[in-house]
């Protein structure tokens, strides 16, 4: 059997989970969307597709959803280039709820109505206790035996928004895997923020969602500990890309990365964001702002109005954020400027400094420098520069992640390698499924 | 039975947790703190009130705190506005410490004193594993069957002040319920950061106390999932009223509604904070410090020096924090404006918006837009501004509990309807109190 | 038996946790780092010494590194200053690497080879659920009865750099004591952020660590709740001297005293920042950044460009980042200053505010005011001001920790007697190491 911390499902990773209205009642086909959302391809498609049949569809249009998604997954399933979980109704406080997500299961996952080849599993949302996940599990392990599916075949995935759910996660490793209970059917920890500040009775001013760093991290934690995969809930404001990126970015820094998306807009900008840029750049750190500088003709210039240097006195002043510094030497400056300078690799240079480091491996070595030089201005005084970093195994095998997400997009997903290499070229594609092999 | 994640005692919320020493050697009667404080009405009296006969007492003198209690309670307790929960001596480490607390409890509850029709609970301070927890509770299960007692009929608060503690309060779910425990009688988690500091020996360069976040979380999501309500500490600056009022927002958007108050001035602070203000207003993120506009003759004006506003070349020029931003049309200046103000509602505000969803859902719809639109004033430049906000039943779920909390207040509380009337007006209260029903 | 929640070995604390490669081929003498660490003495010797036969060496060098430790310890270990805990190879998905492990273990500990007198016990890395950690436990076992060692009466301490891992130390305190493991020979939890990062999957732009603010108070409360000690792990840029002491700085504050050196001058580092400076100072919030003020002639002044202070139109005009306030009297001016400045107080400080508290307490006193004055210069304008904090006996126990920190070094580590008295005079050290007792 596979270890339990082990990835286990065919993704290992889940970078976008789109949800969609099942049935819509102002609409002459109530399925309309269904219809829509299951032929987008490419970096408008997500990781995992969830046809919505809870709070995205009014309760009295429920059962009519249920049959929609069996009808369009049997017409189009197929061809759909993600995985596709519906979304169904449950609720820790109520057997009726539960009751009524266990009907709609057994329908959408009857044979007779063609959807189950395309079907992948199902999402459940508002589980309570570890003892509430089992009741959905043993609902699952019915519908297979009903409808002659091995048991275990239909993942499950759940949205955690409550305490109880969150507490829950912990008790996964001990959880899955006993004899009564199908649990390793776990694929997605889902969070779900708004209804998680409606458990938790969290207040803000202006009614904004708290942040949750402690909830995401916890997600994240669990996922890792029972081989499952992360993935944060929805981001309001879709007009916001900037914000929505920086979340996913923040995510990212905990392990989380896949995140809900409401739109195709918010798809293809989730499906980029966890993977390396196609070009390098560097960063300087402005007074506390995160500045990209510029390539200019091979010299990265800041043009911002927080940093300013002169070169005066026999030395060098630099004054940052109303602080001034004055420093002797460059070599002074640099130190001081190495401080507040980073870089951000692209595909290509993480490709190169991976099969660098592969090589000196094959050679007998442990560890590595990596130098990243680059000559920076600032007010039209130029400095260069030069930033080392050791690599050994552990580097190695920590920073191989964004190449085993691009590798897993890259095997998963067909419909997305034109777009993976008019980004990168073919070239750097090629070698990056090389890597780490 | 009453599902465990539901608030299960009289008070769904707790806004304040006042302590007052049991007895005080150098005051002829040694009294007089708890005489003064159970007088305390409206605003400056908490929701809590805990005559402490541990920490704020001197050891020596806590045998005849534990009478001045029965007698002071006895006296005035049944005019006391809010819930009477003394605090006993208990310790993890100390069964000699712990047999006292029995003993103290043994007297205060007992009916030939008359203090019991007055008595809500008792607190228990420096708890550790579950098992401790369950000592506690057998000894008031104890006290109960003593003195004819309905059994779990005394309340049980504890004080999170270490770290076995603080794991602890993730096994509640397990625990209460069971055969051979009353834990159900669990009502109020209250952090304790000062003994919790010595208990993790942490450290600060100023002696100051560390932020304890993540207990801050636990704690919280602990009493989410328990139905239970959560109470930070005490805020040791009492002149300090812009800190506490901060830590009191902080605290709040992790769901922790309750604070400790050392004085009837941090009372009134902490009773009004998490309640949504009477008028509603505009902030502006002035380069990371958050900014209140003044509202002069329907325009929200800033008039502070972060950022700056010029009409200027025929579009805008915006400096924030020394970055210099340039707008050609007024569209693109609203833009980022948008991203930069945020408007804080009252709870005239608030009830709009509910009674306008309810609206709505009752006409068959699942989702309205809310806009909230001003005239904003930089360096006398005006834009017009709209916010818009999408509003599901989620978050019509997740913004009500402002006004759930406000209805909890005012049916527990009458002694503080002249107080909310004259904060927020009869017919805003009026209205308050029918939403959500 | 002593209480799970007191630290039941020898060090009570630690503070520094060296690594050193055990075998390095590429020297004459393969064990020359190993012979060059085990001299370290006085403030360059850690607290615990780490013959490092994991990462730090070559897969193909590890059978020798165990014999090099073996002989090393058993010719220098007598006179080496700190503890010496060897770690051994070890993961939780790989029985040939356990094998490995319990191999190494076993020949280290061999009394035959003499180094087992100078063996404090080993650390484990890579390990997983508490199932996992059983395992090393009872191979430990094992080594102690082959050898006719007492059992238990090596240390295990473990590296945390799984989520898995980060979950089992949430029950140490159940399964400490159980018949039939021996886990209360445990001693350090240790992160280790590089492959703890990389079972996260998380993903960084510029590929830095994430902070994992979360894994270490997790793993702080761990060790307070069994009575263990946390280290954290290693941190790369040895010559960022600054950034290790505010990271030393920020994990103090959570009650993590220890952490991971790389080289001597870390050590020395690591070794003296969590200890009280030897001469107190002011600092103050200049608009979101910390400034030591400068002592000069009795007056502490500010000499940065953030703060301006000037005295104007019969007040005083203070401006802190661009914001102007005006304050009318001196009062007004010193409440606010009050705000921004702390005093971090000094050894004698601190050794004097605990005997004047001790002599209040002996005097029936539960609580005393203790207040810093200082002159205060920005601009040349001079202010005088004074700051209190009420010291209880919670206080007080709070902030003895930095106190019996320094105590537990003084008893452990008389090679760095010297060192200490002449950081704080063998006045300041002769008193320290009388308070409290």
């Amino acid at each position: 059997m596979a270890a339990l911390d082990k990835r286990t499902h065919d993704r290992k990773f889940v970078r976008t989970f789109m949800t969609t209205p099942t049935a819509v009642s102002d609409k002459d086909d109530t399925a309309e969307m269904l219809r829509k959302s299951i032929q987008l391809r490419g970096m408008q498609a997500p990781d995992v597709w969830v046809p919505d049949n809870e709070d995205a569809t009014a309760p009295n249009m429920r059962d009519e959803g249920a049959e929609n998604i069996a009808e369009v997954l049997a017409e189009g399933g197929a061809d759909f280039p993600g995985e596709i979980h519906p979304r169904v109704v449950w609720h820790r406080d109520s057997p009726e709820t539960r009751y009524k997500g266990f009907q709609h299961m057994l329908h959408i996952a009857d044979p007779e109505n063609g959807a189950v080849e395309n079907l992948d599993g199902f999402v459940i949302p508002e589980v309570g206790d570890i003892d509430d996940w089992k009741k959905a599990d043993e609902f699952m392990t019915i519908v297979e035996n009903e409808h002659g599916l091995e048991e275990g075949s239909l993942a499950m995935s759940v949205i955690i928004e409550s305490g109880s759910a969150e507490l829950a996660m912990e008790k996964l490793r001990d959880e899955m895997g006993k004899p009564s209970n199908n649990l390793q059917r776990l694929f997605l920890l889902v969070d779900g923020e708004v209804d998680y500040t409606k458990d938790m009775r969290a207040i803000t001013p202006t009614g904004a969602l708290p942040e949750w760093k402690e909830l995401r991290h916890n997600t994240s934690r669990a996922a890792s500990a029972a081989g499952l995969i992360s993935v944060d809930g929805p981001y309001d404001d879709i007009r916001d890309v900037d914000g929505y990126h920086e979340r996913i970015t923040a995510n990212n820094a905990m392990g989380m990365l896949g995140i809900w998306s409401l739109t195709p807009g918010q798809v293809v900008e989730a499906n980029r964001s966890p993977l390396p840029p196609a070009a390098g750049y560097w960063i300087i750190d402005a007074d506390g702002r995160e500045v990209e500088l510029e390539s200019q003709d091979g010299v990265e210039v800041y043009s911002g109005d927080r940093i300013e240097l002169e070169a005066e006195d026999g030395g060098y002043e630099l004054e940052v954020g109303g602080d001034e510094l004055f420093f002797e030497t460059e070599d002074e400056l640099r130190e001081e400027l190495l401080d507040l300078l980073d870089y951000v690799p692209s595909m290509d240079d993480i490709v190169d400094s991976m099969e660098e480091f592969e090589a000196a491996k094959e050679a007998g070595k442990g560890a590595i420098a990596m130098t990243q030089s680059a000559t920076v201005s600032i007010d039209g005084v130029e400095v260069d520069i030069a930033k080392d970093r050791m690599w050994d195994e552990a580097t190695y095998q920590a920073l191989m992640t964004p190449v085993a997400l691009f590798q897993d997009v890259y095997e998963n997903r067909p419909d997305q390698h034109d777009d993976l290499a008019e980004l990168y070229s073919e070239d750097v594609v090629e070698r990056a499924m090389g890597v780490g092999n």
